[in-house]
């Protein structure tokens, strides 16, 4: 079966050709393409298929915000995909629609070592739940529901859940954020977006000054990766970073501790293979089991960092393939 | 079948027999104890098995804690229970052990009219995700993952997740408690053992005095129901009421984002029932909506509160009955 999967965020678009079988699942013709170029979902999707340069039997899009009877819309640009009219207007057969973290962790399924980075052993319950989290441009989590030798993945919105700030640092943030944004989220703050928005914060809470290079890099759209680029050399980026890290940390603990993720967390996205060092000091998992009474539950669950970019375009792939079958 | 199911939470204990047919769930011979009369869970539940006059097939007995491989224990009460180490004391066939909320969970899919007042009609997905939140003594929450005609119930811990403080009264109630508690979680705030929390924390903050009456039947034990009541007559017992049910209804948003639970949100606990008035205001259910972008997503999510007391003690029989048929 010729299956186009795709992995819609925020700010950038992926696809790939996939192919399936009981134990595998491949990958070819993988291209990647900024979605500022794109005014909407029909043209990003028939886009997509000419650079396949297939005519698929199936398409699959993992996409970054809410699906509902196979109408998504993604959160980070405004753009509502559906599903049946994207089978009229581009006049193919299936079109399937899931949110992108419900797709990795579909992907989490087919998982092999050298996918990962183990931060953690842990003491895993082979039947518990599993949760996911992952930053891009937003703050995604998913849960994976697991029953006897049963396995569902479902999408979250649990980035959009109340920021829970822990420091008067923290709190003053809280409310800087707070003068742009009436409801200020986990998203604005642990996430691709809210990295820049840390560090807008500490300059004017601490009257620092950034360096021209860097504020020009950061007016021309450079933004969490600029800032993790630069910690080394500028104070208020390690800053933030550091900052960015035990925040990051918190919320692991808390989405595990929501799901109940006795089976493991898994972390995901772009940004946490980019900061591999600090996420390996202990005091990531210490904040992560750092829960009071609950501090043994969450210091039994493995901690994984995904390390392979694929598993979305993966996990799409297969979770199309079951909705087909069913 | 003789079932005797049970319900233990961090204060009370009840247990009552079971009889349960494809639709109907039938509870007899009902008894409440409180736990403090008993040194420890093979104690509670013999005497449990005294108090029904049975000699049950199965015991399955819902409790305030985590749940693992059959062996869990009460958070509020630090007692540990095993299934099978009950089972050889008691010389007693099948006993089982679920956490409470998911008891509550499991008799969620037994629920007729009468058993819940509607907040909230919504526009439920019926294939969607439920959530369940409970006030008792501690802050439960479980989820129910639904996948095609599937109902799994789960328990969490998502009532040690960190508080969310965000106005500068609750910021203050934060580092109130932190004084006390490293780790200040919802449960130490939102719940029955949180609500004395609040008053103590706007009795010094306001520099407020409460009458003799309230000062004597809060240092005999008389918590969460006593501030309720006195809400009427006592101005710092209606600001913490108000305070509780704010802080309440955005928690219930952020476990409906968690959960995604698009099937609808059902709250649960011996406080909401007693709290009708302030539930059924609109501010509650604004409350819980206002999740910025994610808004129209949880405006969208029925809400209903379980005014049937017994849902957790059908559940449990129920949980008990699937787990012994697989």
């Amino acid at each position: 079966m010729l299956i186009l999967t795709g992995d819609i965020g925020g700010t950038n678009a992926r696809v790939a050709i996939a192919e399936i079988t009981q134990h595998t699942t491949s990958l070819y013709n993988e291209a990647n393409f900024a979605t500022a170029d794109f005014s909407g979902p029909l043209d990003i999707v028939a886009h997509s298929i000419a650079t396949a340069g297939i005519q698929p039997e199936l398409i699959s899009l993992g996409i970054a915000g809410p699906v509902r009877n196979q109408v998504g819309t993604a959160t980070n640009l405004s753009w509502s995909f559906n599903a049946r009219e994207l089978e009229q207007h581009l006049n193919l057969p299936n079109v399937y629609i899931l949110n992108d973290l419900e797709a990795i962790a579909w992907g989490i399924s087919r998982l092999v070592p050298e996918d990962y980075l183990e931060l953690h052993a842990g003491q895993p319950d082979p039947e518990g739940n599993i949760s996911v989290i992952a930053i891009g441009t937003g703050l995604g989590k998913a849960g994976i529901c697991r029953h006897t030798d049963q396995f569902h993945p479902f999408a979250t919105e649990g980035g959009h859940a109340d920021f829970a700030p822990a420091t008067e640092l923290e709190w003053e943030l809280f409310k800087y954020l707070q003068q742009n944004y009436p409801h200020v989220s986990w998203e604005r703050i642990v996430s691709g977006t809210g990295i820049p928005h840390i560090l807008e914060f500490l300059v004017q809470y601490r009257e620092g000054v950034l360096s021209q290079a860097l504020q020009s890099g950061l007016a021309q759209g450079g933004g969490a990766s600029l800032i993790a680029a630069a910690a080394k050399t500028c104070p208020l980026c390690a800053e933030t970073m550091e900052l960015f890290v035990s925040m990051f940390g918190r919320e692991v603990g808390n989405h595990a501790l929501n799901i109940m993720a006795t089976g493991g967390i898994y972390l995901a996205g772009g940004i946490a293979p980019k900061i591999l060092s600090q996420l390996q000091n202990p005091n990531f998992l210490a904040t992560i089991a750092a829960k009071g009474r609950l501090h043994a539950i969450v210091h039994n669950m493995p901690v994984r960092v995904i390390l392979n970019d694929q598993v979305a375009l993966r996990g799409a792939a297969l979770a199309g393939m079951a909705a087909l079958a069913m």
